[in-house]
């Protein structure tokens, strides 16, 4: 790695950290920031992004040795002290350590489902607009073992910041795909033999009831509104029994409810 | 109730509801602030709890009638426009529509867990500091029925502003106490004869093999530290099966696995 310490917030070479707070750098770059060593051991073991630099807090250097000596010779390591960081970033970022990344591949539907093995568990997300939620489904994914979440255009994008932070990097472990509406998905998973499932309050069966068999895609909408009817319509819906004057779950913590029953 | 306009952010019977954002009413007065038209339901329908007054937004009153035609004649409705609520409560208070609350009773564990019924459920929560944990795992708690929470002295408080509004009110209605320390509520569980569980990583028996009888109570720790390992060695220790390669579960998430399996 190169190691070039910065001392001027406005260097040019830190141009993709400004202000990271308020961007987004997905969608306008088709580049992304990854924060702290989880995320960034993550990024580094990925064979679907790549790290393009990273910057991090000269107290917090030696602490990072056995990352960075993997890393190619040229690869560039700003060093910034902690005013420099902070007025880089645009807030305190008290891990120190941040990096950009971006993808190597192109992204395809089909690609990817054609690929997933028999018994394959997909999840579907509609209209899940919130980071935090988004990053924290992502994080249940992985830890469930889901092979693939496809999303639909009013979905956020996984690659946000704060998603990425959330979910632990597994926004960067588990495949996703962007599919144009619901329809579309269903469409795509019915040619590739999935099993497809809604979860929804007002579901038919009940998650208990419910065995999985065979390549399985899991649909979830968010709170409130819910998913489409007309998408609803085309397949089993399934409930999480709860409590009948409790309104709803939070759209994360339903899915990890229902990937760990389907988990295994 | 009794409408009182207000135009001078200074004025003094707003006091409770100045810099909201920073401020933790709770253990300085011992009250606490409500958010929105949801959490307000649950307060006034509180037998627990009561409010003191309420703050809406000048154009958020037509809204309300439902609600603040129930209260008494005396009750303090302080109606302001947007400048002066923004500048009292310190941000953008969106909704418009905020209240001050407090405890009518006092909490006694002792009293609490001997009015629980035969098959009572009830979470003991060791160190958990975060108000977004906090606020969710009230909310699943509510959503599968526990009958009442007991915190040790290093959780927050689950009347923190931000964690009564993550619970969607449910922080307002699952009974909890706080206790001196785990080792207590071990005692005080015992001598009302609750089989204790807790729930952990590294947990000897698998959530799926876990079957509830009578009064149960299950330990939540935070992520990293966990849960100490003289309280773990004091009880049969439950794991949530998930992929090997992956670090945990957010501690709120996996309540809600956990409430999910020993519900109904």
């Amino acid at each position: 790695m190169a190691i070039i310490p910065i001392t001027d917030p406005t260097d040019a070479r830190l141009a993709d950290y400004v202000n990271i707070r308020e961007r987004d750098l997905v969608g306008r770059q088709g580049k992304f920031v990854a924060e702290g060593r989880v995320v960034l051991n993550v990024l580094f073991s990925s064979s679907r992004f790549e790290a393009y630099s990273l910057l991090v807090l000269d107290r917090k250097l030696p602490g990072i040795a056995d990352i960075i000596q993997k890393l190619d010779d040229d690869f560039p390591v700003y060093v910034v002290p902690q005013s420099v960081l902070d007025a880089v970033a645009g807030f305190n970022v008290h891990r120190g350590l941040l990096a950009i990344g971006g993808r190597r591949t192109a992204e395809d539907a089909d690609a990817a489902l054609s690929a997933l093995p028999e018994n394959a568990l997909v999840l579907c997300l509609v209209n899940i607009a919130n980071h935090d939620n988004m990053g924290a489904i992502f994080r249940n994914a992985a830890a469930f073992g889901a092979d693939a979440i496809l999303l639909d255009k009013t979905c956020c994008d996984p690659l946000y910041r704060k998603a990425i932070r959330v979910s632990v990097g597994a926004a960067l472990k588990v495949p996703f795909v962007h599919v144009e509406d619901e329809l579309e998905m269903h469409m795509s998973l019915s040619r590739f033999g999935f099993t497809q499932l809604a979860l929804s309050p007002s579901g038919a069966l009940s998650l208990r009831q419910l065995n999985r068999t065979g390549r399985t895609a899991l649909y979830l909408g968010t709170e409130g509104a819910g998913l489409p009817g007309e998408l609803m319509a085309k397949m089993t819906t399934v409930r999480i029994d709860m409590r009948q004057d409790f309104d709803s779950l939070n759209v994360a913590t339903a899915s990890a409810i229902a990937l760990h029953h389907l988990y295994g």
